[in-house]
């Protein structure tokens, strides 16, 4: 039976005054289908980037940081039951059988990864986000929240938790790591936590002096202001890995030369112009520069077990529906304080 | 006791025409050193350029290559004897005790390595390289040549062949790996070896048809002419690995894509200007771009016994050391069929 739900929708593609209430429509139970009602929905930078610019089909109901209660699950779902804690993320489905996601790493299913809004799923249907009040979700993407983490803090991990998360452990950051993280916001307040609750010493790469105790709050040993050249040849050869959380044009000729031998420069944001650098900038040190998009399922849940256990929780700010487009702007006008998150019991 | 030998030098920074017959003077033995005699020197693109634009102390006798028999030994060499078959590559000393050369990672030694040639030693010393009848080097810096690998044929692996064979060991290429060589000259075919003795699919990346029998005669299975973006299409997320041994501005953002999933692509020449891409290039395979800048001197032994037991061989072009000159020229008009060496016999 189909399910009329209410919902936030952006009507008009770039205009964030479109937003308005709406009823949509969530499928009958597959089988293998999950049903949740929504309880918070975080806001992430990239919701802002598809409604302003990248989405192809409006209206469009964002929402890629989902929590709730499950209400109903389909006849084969042996794994979750009515009344579980659960989360859905970025992305939920996938063909399950290409080599990526063997691996675990759907997010890059070579048959085409169907994003929780926006993508057109395998059925031809156009799937619609978080921004509502329910959602029915094929099992395998729903996460378990654990006890210990309350809906509203792991809506954000879902995305942001999980995309700093995943290069930090695929690279093996741990006890004996020196790690910088570049830029302390949304991302990359969640990342000094990660990796200081791995053991590493975290330093931030800041701009300025506001963000120092924050930093430090957050698990971060060292704080670094980097403008000029000349801030950092006291750094040259001190880290691990750089985790650039910043969608902005850095001078890498300039940060590459911070890595020791095989260290490791990630980005987890995209800057719209072509990166650059000399080669000569790690030569010297044979560096890396790589990018880190996400994560599968199964580090999703172990990121969230993690996140648990070592009481790791985004810092957020709650709000209503009716607040989301001032939200938006906030963001793209960097005035959010890390991370917003909707409270769905305002969608009325 | 010192010795005087002959050599070969340049008098003159950026002009080849100065290079003349000189001699210079050899140290007496240290206790740890080993006295040789040059019978074949290798000549690099990276000599050409020493002495075209990056030296700075001249008259210079260049060469980086060095195979010969050793004639003596100080009181502390237990492992070379007169007659020993050797090498001497890129570099002649470090300090021995920073993390690097504890790691025989010498080639990246905190306090400064030491090269074969214009280096000045942590005596003062300024280094005079291989065209010349004799060298000095202290024992570690030493390699031993395998009896069934001539003399010749070892001079130009102990650059151009670790050089390429660092980079493949450290990314662990093997009978699983899928990898390609960008271009297929000095550094390229010596690659190709390596790479498929290593076990691997390899694939040369060319710019016409000249070159394909011989990809094939090195041991690539695969030979592609990549120009135009639709050239690139049907190989995307094909390799684990791309080397690239062109030291020229490519279309990163086509290449990139040619990556499998946490595939590398590694640099071994440096082009003088940036090299730049679009992140979107390495979003969907989380793709590592790297260089690599030849190897420590375990490393160098390892690989020349890897050459000696698979039969691995640079193609040479054997020339007197009065065209040397002449084949530097060559070297810069991309004439040069492989690589030179020169029969130091001719040095008279």
């Amino acid at each position: 039976m189909t399910q009329e739900v209410k919902a936030l929708q952006a009507k008009t593609k770039g205009d964030f005054t479109s937003f308005e209430h709406t009823v949509i429509t969530r499928r009958d139970l597959h089988p293998d289908d999950v049903a949740i009602d929504i309880k918070y929905c975080g806001i992430c930078h990239s919701d802002v980037s598809m409604v302003q610019w990248q989405g192809s089909h409006y209206p469009m109901v964002p929402g890629h940081e989902i929590a709730g209660i499950v209400t109903a699950v389909g006849s084969e779902v042996t794994d979750l039951k009515p009344g579980d804690r659960v989360g859905v993320g970025c992305f939920v489905n996938s063909c399950g059988k290409c080599a990526a996601c063997k691996a675990g790493q759907e997010q890059f299913c070579e048959n085409g990864v169907i994003m929780v809004f926006e993508s057109e799923d395998y059925d031809g249907t156009i799937q619609k986000g978080g921004y509502s009040q329910a959602i029915v979700v094929k099992d395998h993407f729903v996460l378990s929240i654990p006890d210990n983490l309350s809906l509203a803090d792991a809506a954000p991990l879902l995305c942001a938790g999980v995309t700093t998360y995943n290069p930090l452990k695929r690279y093996n950051i741990g006890a004996d790591s020196k790690v910088a993280i570049i830029g302390l916001g949304g991302l990359g307040h969640i990342a000094v936590q990660f990796a200081a609750k791995m053991g590493a010493d975290v330093t931030v790469f800041g701009h300025s002096e506001s963000k120092r105790d924050e930093a430090q709050h957050f698990g971060a040993t060292g704080y670094e202001i980097l403008k000029d050249p000349e801030d950092f040849q006291p750094l040259q050869g001190q880290y691990d890995f750089i985790l650039n959380t910043l969608a902005v044009d850095l001078d890498l000729d300039n940060y590459l030369p911070l890595l020791k031998l095989d260290g490791v420069m990630c980005y987890v944001g995209i800057p719209s112009d072509d990166i650059h650098f000399n080669l000569f900038s790690i030569f010297g040190n044979q560096a890396k520069i790589t990018a880190s998009n996400v994560g599968g399922i199964a580090l999703t849940q172990e990121m969230l077990n993690f996140a648990a256990e070592h009481d790791i929780k985004p810092q957020i700010e709650m709000i209503g529906i009716d607040d989301v487009a001032d939200a938006y702007q906030n963001i793209l006008d960097s005035k959010v304080h890390y991370r917003y998150v909707i409270d769905m019991s305002t969608l009325k």
